[in-house]
C-alpha cells in the first residue's frame, strides 16, 4: 500500500477525503484549496481547510461539515451589538481556527505548520497541505466585474452568471516542499480529484506553480470522482456554473475538465449512461455508488476509488510491456 | 449643572462612573485607564475599558462586571482543542469588543474613536475617553523584575511582592483632544478620582502627557474617594500592594497619594475615625456610605460627591473674597 494524494474542498471532497484517511492514515494527503480564504476583521479565514478538519477529525457538524458541531454565536450577537459586521455570520467555536491561525502566521509560521499543529492537536493522521503556503484568491467573472469568490458566494448569494474564472496569485504561488515530496514519493498509489467544484475547487490547486509538472510526471494513476451527479452538484454551485459557462450539467462535461489530466473517471450509477461517452474521450471509468451518506459511503467510495486506480495502474503495466 | 470628569477603571471606578452616567449623561465624561491593557493572540483587550462600557450599558454582567452577562467559553474550548494558549479564559461575548477594536486599530481609528462608536451602538450617552491614543503599559516591579501587568495579575496571581510601577510610554503618551477639551472646559463641575487602585489604575491617568499640567490649571474641585474602606480594597490589590510598598493599608495612606492634587477626600463611614488626619493633610473630607451594593448606591454616592464638591467650591470662593 502506498500514499494517496486527493486534491479536495467543500464537503464532499472532504467526505472523500475522509474515507482515505479511515483506509490509509498518515499515508493519506489531503491537498487542500485555499483560493476561497479571505480575510475578514482582520482574521484569516480558510473554509476549505477549515471544512477539513472539521471533518477529518470528527468535530464537525454531521448537517454543517464547514462548522464545529452545536456552534453557536455569543461573539456575534455582542460584535453586532457594539456595530461590528453583519453580513457573515460568525460562529464561536468556527472563529477559533481562524484566531488562531492569524495569531500564528502573525509570527511567521507557514500555513502549512499550522494546518499541520492544527491536525496534531486533533488527532488527525492523515496530512492536511494547503494547496500552497503563498496567498491564492480566486476571482469570479461576472457581468458586474471580477469579484471575490468569497464575496460571490455570501454578499451576492452565488446570484450572477459567471464567465470564467481568475486565481489571482497563482502564477507565483509556490508549491510547498510538503506536496512536492507526497507527490514525488515512489511510494505513491493514486492521486484523486475529489468531487468538489472543478472551477474554484480543484482549478485553483492545478493552477498553483508546478503543480500539473508534477502531475505531469506522476508515477500513479490519477482518478477523478464526478462532482455531478444526475445533472446536478449535490452540493455547491457546480452546475449552476457549468450552464453559464455554456456547458451541459453533466457528468460528462465535468469528466471533460479533467481530460489529459486523469486517466479514470468515476461516475454514480445514475449517470451509468453517460460511460461510453466518457471512455470515448480516453478515460477509464468507474461506475459506482458515489453519494456519501455515512462514514461507510465514504470508505467504500475511497475503496473503490483505489481498486480502479490499482486496475488502471496494471492494465498500464500490462500495456507497456506488450508495447 | 456643569460637567463632570471621572478617572477611572477596575470595578469600583466603572461603578461610580455609572452612578455620575446616570445624574449627567453626556455631561459625564469617564477618562479610563489603559496602561493595564495588553495584547493577547494578536488581539487588542482593554480590560478597563471594557468594564466600563459592560458597566455603563447595563450589558455587564453583576456578579462579573468585567464581562457581558451570561458569557460563554465556545470558542475558547474549540481553540484549546487546535493547541491554543490557555493560561487566558477567554468569554465569547468578551472577545467580541477586542476583536473590533482590533480591525478598526488596523484601519488606522483612534481608540478614541472606536471607544466613541462602541458607546453610541450601546446606548452609553456618557463620553467614555481612553486617557491616551498612544500605548502605555504599566511595569510591575517585583524582586523578579519587572512584569507587565497583565503577567503579573493573570500568569503570577499577583502573587510577587510590588516594589513600585512603571509606566512605560507614558512620558510620550499624547493628552487626546477629547481630553484636554472636558478638562479645559468652562463648564467643569468636577473631576472626581473613582476608588481604584492608585498605583496602576490612577497613577498612569496622571502620568499621561499634559494630564498633570491640565489638573493643576483645574477651574473646578478634585475630589478623590478612597479605594481603601477598612484597611483593604474592596476588590483587588490595593490594599496587599500598599503594605508591600511599607505603607498602611488604610485610607488615611490612600489619601496621600493625591496629596497636593485632591481638594476633597471621601471616607466610607467605616474609616471616619481617619478624618481628621486626612484633614491634618489639607484635604477636605466627607464621610458617607462609598461601598456601591446597587445602582440606587452609585447615584447617592455621585450625588454626594458633586454636592461635596460645590461645598468646597463654594467655600473657595468665599475664601477668595475674603483675601
Amino acid at each position: 500500500m502506498g500514499i494517496v494524494v486527493a486534491l479536495a474542498g467543500q464537503v464532499g471532497g472532504a467526505k472523500l477525503a475522509d474515507g482515505f484517511a479511515r483506509l490509509r492514515g498518515a499515508d493519506c494527503a489531503v491537498v487542500v484549496n485555499t483560493g476561497d480564504d479571505y480575510e475578514h476583521l482582520g482574521l484569516s479565514f480558510c473554509p476549505d481547510l477549515d471544512t477539513l478538519l472539521y471533518t477529518l477529525s470528527g468535530v464537525g457538524s454531521p448537517a454543517t461539515p464547514w462548522e464545529p458541531a452545536g456552534d453557536t454565536q455569543a461573539l456575534y450577537g455582542m460584535l453586532k451589538l457594539l456595530g461590528g459586521p453583519d453580513r457573515l455570520a460568525l460562529g464561536d467555536k468556527s472563529l477559533a481556527a481562524p484566531l488562531l491561525r492569524t495569531a500564528w502566521q502573525a509570527q511567521d509560521r507557514r500555513l502549512t505548520e499550522i494546518t499541520a499543529d492544527f491536525c496534531r492537536h486533533l488527532g488527525i493522521q492523515a496530512r492536511v497541505l494547503p494547496m500552497s503556503d503563498d496567498q491564492v484568491r480566486t476571482h469570479v467573472l461576472t457581468d458586474d466585474g471580477a469579484v471575490a469568490f468569497q464575496e460571490y458566494f455570501t454578499t451576492l448569494g452565488c446570484e450572477p452568471a459567471v464567465h470564467g474564472f481568475q486565481y489571482a496569485g497563482a502564477d507565483v504561488a509556490q508549491l510547498t516542499p510538503e506536496i512536492a515530496n507526497v507527490l514525488d514519493s515512489p511510494d505513491l498509489e493514486a492521486v484523486v480529484i475529489t468531487p468538489a467544484n472543478p472551477y474554484h475547487t480543484i482549478a485553483p490547486i492545478l493552477e498553483v506553480q508546478g503543480m500539473r509538472e508534477m502531475l505531469r510526471k506522476r508515477r500513479a494513476p490519477v482518478i477523478a470522482v464526478s462532482p455531478i451527479v444526475g445533472g446536478r452538484a449535490l452540493r455547491g454551485t457546480a452546475g449552476k456554473m457549468m450552464a453559464e459557462l455554456g456547458h451541459d450539467a453533466s457528468a460528462l462535461r465535468a469528466s471533460m475538465e479533467y481530460l489529459r489530466l486523469a486517466d479514470g473517471f468515476v461516475l454514480d450509477t445514475e449517470d451509468a449512461a453517460q460511460a461510453d461517452a466518457v471512455r470515448a474521450n480516453g478515460m477509464e471509468v468507474l461506475v459506482t455508488q458515489t453519494i456519501m451518506r455515512s462514514a461507510e459511503d465514504r470508505v467504500a467510495l475511497a475503496q473503490a476509488v483505489l481498486d480502479f486506480a490499482r486496475a488502471i495502474g496494471e492494465k498500464k503495466q500490462v500495456e507497456a510491456q506488450a508495447a
